[in-house]
């Protein structure tokens, strides 16, 4: 964004120092407003959820509410259960207004539930967890994948921080060894056959998603527990870096195991949100260990490119999944506008604009801002839409579903996100710095 | 349609009887005008698939074709292969301009494909078929269901009836036997965990697939086949009509073993096209037997309501997915218009139309074909369009993909049409029979 208004400048000059100081001022403002925007609305989803998702009969978190908060379904999804008990405790842990003892109860209540039924009895392996489960906890559906234990991993986890209960990080880091093992030694356990035609893939969700959970079980925690998943930290990174490919052009969902192109829809595939979430997990491990070479890759090509190559220049907005070559994708809703995307493309962003100060970085987050304030909020009946038409047209009003419980779903990304804000906020920009000092 | 032009009298005026004799000469040109826009059609379809979808090195089928009909993926759909061959057979053997050596040779090469790799090697089952298979044959993905088993019956029984294979009748029986077991005796077989939660269903794709086969299989053959599927084709109507619920005013996709409406989201599930598709298999059946009953239920149940349910007023088309209670589906394309419930109702209407007179159903059908050629043709590249956003726009352009192929598929749907349209073209309607006599 050569001549921007917000280029920094590297030349001292009085002048030009008084210019940036009002520039930067005015940054400050725009992202207060953002933050109490964001406040608002964190506020307002969390009481949605408080108010119309608890099962007070069998426990537990109803997650299908329509667009009122009324539940139209009773299935419990063992991803979103423990996505809303990492959800709760993440905010009485971390968030003063949140520290309070119905969230707690909520928190613990939830994880209960989690414990009580999410693994599958009777199975050939006791790790092994449902996908969803009745509301009164029976086992409907398990997925041959790691997903459901790897929520209820973060629930774990985050529940023993808030209860400093013991027996649960030691649950999460025993769960979190079967998850490596099916991972890294043998998947046959999920239940998939083994198929001559089947190629393993390295899927950007498998390393995302165990990175994350490095991330949660290492947080403020010994140094040996650091140590001890410092290799899978790395091996995760290395992992996602193997997903940049056309010759750096592009975040490719699907490659095989040696990082090489994949032929086909499979190998093309472009999930823009996956990519920018992504993005901001390498940041902050990039920023954990000092590592600036791959805090540049990250932002070069898990945050602008995914960017780049995923927004809507008709409509806004970012697509769900393109075709690296330009095919129309399989996926019906391939040109849907979801919610999820334009969080973590939220997080990524103020992330990045965060770690390096560059004020491009600062606009293309405030353009994402403005779109996703726009078209996702439900003003009248609060929380948030989770499915728009390309056009940006409200496509399923209801606000939560079998995928879009109270995380990530925006509580996550607005905790997140108001957490970059904050920070940003504290954290002088240098280039003010330098002309103050 | 009470006071319409096209309302029968019963009464003989040969004023009235002149009147009618003009309507009826009217009905037959409006069809024949069909006629020949469907043959037309299927014309371009089969000619398309016969340029763009074989494989010379390996055989079988390429079916994921895009607008002009380039392959984009050269995965095998089993489901796909087997329709295939079902349709070059079907064309050939019943359809004169397709009795052509190059059609019976691309059925012969597609079935040969499907004979050496659709059955999984080394699967605990030798009947168990893959879902889709690389180009030459290995197997990617197996579905815990079966539906790449049934297109394997259609395909093998088909081609028995061009080939004069007995071999391969025999093999279409031995995997229908198979799969009745699967279906009413032991499911376990199919890979399907068996979970506390998991409350047997009875999904309508299950009977109104059997009753397709039933119809394959005994087709034109000796009494003693007839009677062999009696009786499961008796079950197969049963458990299509616990599908009527609501007092009869809705078609519910899903509902328990004993025919009670289930609890959610799956309980409440409307499928418009499904509905009409079975309506017009109960149609087929209750021709066969000379069932008057079972034909009016079909009509009001199967054939008009799923219409009154299921059309958008506001943009015309049938919707993909509804909640009979009103509710947003959670499906993320329940708003699109699909190609394939368009083809089925078609089908349904100008069958109900040929066994009753009812000018209400020619109507509808009229209605429906113009929303159907008006929308998913695609007149520069040829072929169809598969996928409509709600308001009609093209969302996705490819002609085939994994679950769009030559059948049903239009070109079935053509097929099928085309020879309803030809019956209706060769019967006298009985009206004008009365007056003329």
């Amino acid at each position: 964004m050569e001549g921007s208004l917000l280029t920094p400048q590297s030349s001292y000059d009085p002048q030009v120092c008084i210019g940036h100081r009002i520039i930067n001022e005015t940054i400050q403002l725009k992202l207060k407003e953002c933050l109490t925007h964001i406040r608002t609305q964190l506020d307002n989803v969390v009481d949605f959820w408080l108010k119309h998702s608890h099962d007070t009969v069998h426990g537990g978190f109803f997650t299908c509410l329509g667009k009122d908060g009324h539940v139209y379904d009773e299935m419990k999804y063992v991803w979103l259960q423990g996505r809303q008990v990492w959800m709760y405790c993440r905010l009485y842990r971390t968030m003063g207004r949140f520290c309070k003892p119905e969230i707690l109860e909520a928190a613990k209540t939830g994880g209960e539930f989690l414990r009580k039924n999410a693994r599958v009895l009777g199975s050939s392996n006791p790790w092994k967890c449902a996908f969803c489960l009745t509301r009164d906890g029976r086992a409907v559906k398990v997925q041959r994948s790691i997903f459901s234990e790897c929520f209820y991993i973060m629930a774990m986890d985050e529940l023993s921080r808030v209860t400093d209960d013991k027996d649960l990080q030691l649950e999460a880091e025993q769960m979190m060894e079967q998850i490596i093992y099916w991972v890294r030694v043998d998947s046959s356990g999920l239940g998939r056959p083994s198929l001559p035609g089947d190629v393993p893939t390295n899927s950007m969700a498998v390393p995302m998603m165990l990175l994350c959970l490095v991330q949660q079980l290492t947080e403020g925690r010994e140094e040996a527990v650091t140590q001890k998943y410092k290799e899978l930290g790395n091996w995760c990174v290395e992992q996602i870096l193997q997903h940049i490919q056309r010759g750096g052009t592009a975040i490719l969902e699907n490659v095989s195991v040696n990082g090489e192109e994949l032929p086909g829809c499979q190998g093309r595939l472009q999930n823009p949100g996956h990519a920018l979430e992504a993005g901001w997990f390498l940041l902050q491990y990039s920023a954990m260990w000092g590592d600036d070479n791959l805090q540049k890759t990250a932002i070069n090509k898990f945050v602008e490119l995914p960017y780049q190559n995923g927004w809507d220049k008709k409509h806004g907005g970012l697509f769900y999944f393109l075709d690296v070559d330009h095919h129309c994708p399989t996926q019906l809703e391939w040109n849907m506008k979801l919610w999820w995307p334009h969080c973590e493309a939220l997080i990524a962003f103020l992330m990045a604009y965060s770690q390096t100060k560059k004020p491009e970085l600062l606009e293309r987050f405030y353009q994402i801002y403005e779109y996703t304030f726009k078209h996702f909020p439900d003003n009248d009946s609060g929380e948030w839409y989770g499915y728009l038409t390309q056009e940006g047209k409200v496509a399923l009003d209801f606000k939560g579903g079998p995928f879009k419980g109270m995380y990530e779903v925006h509580s996550s990304g607005f905790y997140k996100l108001r957490d970059r804000v904050a920070e940003i906020h504290i954290l002088k920009p240098q280039n003010r710095n330098k002309c103050i000092e």
